[in-house]
């Protein structure tokens, strides 16, 4: 597997575009770019999968995604920020609407589409602009590096960075390329956020095999992140897979659906650190992996608990090498291991320090410790002895900004 | 039932201290008290009752009391500040020593006492300073609301604020009064908290009764606050019940049992709630009431889902009436219900604002909102129509200086 440039229009037959439409015209936030409208669009069908929010409260256009992609395929996906298209009035009609604009300026139907909205809650989606700029962006559907990148940009809320992604590998004597552009600063925001992920590829793949291939890697990469543990009524991650690579079509486990799983789960894993390290407000990434656990269960439980403790947060941000906040949260986890039995270590690129063995406080140099949490990705390593299981899980420090995000926006 | 002035010396028959001995003097968080050092003692043996973490991992003193208490018997609880006795070298050692001199200066037995410790994990508890202390501790017991007071300062780490209650009722024509000292500036704060309380009752009642109650009363109390979601290695609710009101001894359900239940719940949630509107940098107490729902389980899922969201409690901290955010967490509960049938209101003593109906946004009144919000109570008031079960939580806002409370201690 190779990484290369570019993003959704890395694999053969997408096109991409993003422009700027109206919807963000009244979002009060600082937003870095105000792009807000974006297409992703392949040159014939494709096997298509997606997974979804499994918030009670859905947003309509992922109640209208999930139907309209029930059949496994699709061609395009229409995406706007701004507006999350939650709760709000006229919602269902409003986002079939959006696939019926994209069908009528590309000649397909509604159906071809999935439909993602990212932004605030509640309030109506100004789909006049939605559909008066459909056309130009169309008209700007390229399959070049920019283009993506244009799309990526369209997708972002409060995120600082856009997050693109492409890798190549070999399958069925055959280069298959995966790409994606994905938008949000924590995994969950009700209000401003949501997570979105668009990934294309040109591996040619029997859509329900596709379906269960993208469930089963959601589950061990965006569903291990957490910026603030609120899940989004909108979050959605949409594969488009077009055949174009000239492979055999996958349709079952083996050589070929591993090279695959590779593929997607490495796009899925970057695109999802890429988010928590863009967590809002958020100055690093922090990666807690357990390791020596019962099973993998467990691990992850442990692992989600250390990532999403404001406390440990907090300490990570004052660059502190607090391992009880550590182990009190693998401690309420949920998870069942001897107290007795934990390692903790912070890693980073400036080194490695062992503050706790055998659930006990070990001496260490606080200088170190200050040189090591100041990196911009730091790794708490909680080693067990309970077994041969390991999880990582990705999250972000708290700091003053997520308060002044999330406190002050609307002042 | 009368609330009354005093705390855990109001009920006959107890005395209180609380003094300096030492355990705070490496503690770098700015404190409101230096006073690290307090008891409890009844003149007479008590039926005794506890409630402990169910954090996998536990500091030595709550394995201690637990074994201590498991008979239903004591007469005193030593309480120190500074340092919790969590993950730290000799930590059963130390805390069998803080109960064996307590003993030792009163004439009673270890096994008499409960044995709390809330502060820092990790370090070594200075027994010494303890040990030292504990004569003047008992030497300064008296039965006045000002000693009462002082234990409440001393058992205090991070809090701004001492949580100090005094209730009286009639059971079986004797007047039955119950007391009670608090710390808490969260749920739960592993390395700086711990919720701790220390009721004290002249009740008479069965040992066994009363820790039944009290596990039930908790459930309804402390266990419906949260400041960060993160659950404490040392929280503990003792009762001591030493009889003295002269009432029939309470030895299962009926309107006495039900007074006391009264007494004893009204005294939980006032600590309870004095901890979340004392949250680490909180600014206001937040309730969220849930009713209208199937089950009070239900209600449950979902109030405390709304105040433990990190964006719910930031928006409260920008009196930013944000429902968008209150609906997510309401969804992501775990609770069963219809979108559709979700009122959403803000409530405080300046108004009452409606903000959505029907899982939908209605018009409001921004300046209202604002007004609402501002106040240092505030409820946000979910109504479902699918029962009559009702539930409350609490909590606080989420501010700048929470993260710079735990970010920023040990720099």
């Amino acid at each position: 597997m190779n990484i290369i440039t570019g993003g959704v229009t890395a694999p053969k037959g997408f096109k991409a575009a993003g422009i700027h439409c109206g919807v963000k015209d009244n979002f009060t936030t600082p937003v870095p770019d105000k792009k807000d409208l974006a297409m992703v669009l392949s040159d014939v069908p494709c096997a298509a999968a997606g997974t979804y929010t499994r918030n009670v409260v859905k947003a309509d256009p992922v109640i209208l995604t999930k139907e309209y992609l029930a059949d496994h395929k699709a061609q395009g996906i229409i995406l706007d920020s701004g507006n999350a298209n939650a709760c709000a009035p006229k919602g269902m009609e409003n986002a079939k609407r959006m696939a019926a604009a994209a069908a009528a300026a590309t000649g397909l139907a509604p159906q071809d589409f999935a439909v993602c909205s990212t932004g605030i809650i509640g309030v109506e989606l100004n789909i006049t602009a939605i559909e008066a700029g459909v056309p130009a962006l169309v008209a700007a559907l390229a399959d070049t590096e920019q283009a993506s990148n244009d799309a990526a940009h369209a997708i972002l809320t409060t995120d600082l960075k856009i997050k693109e992604i492409a890798v190549t590998t070999e399958i069925g004597g055959k280069t298959v390329t995966v790409g994606a552009i994905a938008k949000g600063s924590g995994m969950i925001h009700p209000n401003m956020g949501t997570m979105l992920c668009a990934v294309t590829t040109d591996c040619a793949i029997d859509g329900a095999v596709l379906q269960d291939m993208l469930r089963h890697i959601v589950t061990k990469t965006f569903n291990r992140i957490t910026v603030d543990g609120d899940t989004s009524t909108n979050d959605t991650c949409v594969v488009l897979a077009n055949g174009l690579a000239g492979n055999a079509p996958i349709t079952g486990p083996g050589a070929d659906y591993d090279a695959l799983v590779e593929a997607l789960r490495y796009v899925c894993e970057y695109e999802a650190k890429m988010i928590a390290s863009d967590g809002e407000g958020a100055g690093r990434l922090v990666t807690c992996t357990v390791q020596g656990a019962a099973s993998e269960e467990q691990a992850e439980l442990m692992a989600k608990a250390v990532v999403r403790s404001p406390l440990v947060k907090c300490a990570i941000f004052g660059t502190d090498a607090n391992w009880g906040r550590v182990l009190c949260a693998v401690g309420y986890s949920g998870a069942e291991f001897d107290p007795k039995d934990v390692e903790v270590k912070f890693l980073s690129q400036a080194g490695e320090l062992k503050v706790c063995a055998g659930g006990q406080g070990v001496p260490f140099d606080e200088d170190l410790a200050k040189k090591v949490l100041s990196e911009p990705e730091v790794v708490i390593l909680v080693t067990l002895t309970a077994g041969d299981a390991a999880c990582s899980c990705w999250g972000c420090d708290l700091t003053y900004d997520y308060v002044k995000i999330n406190g002050d926006y609307r002042s």
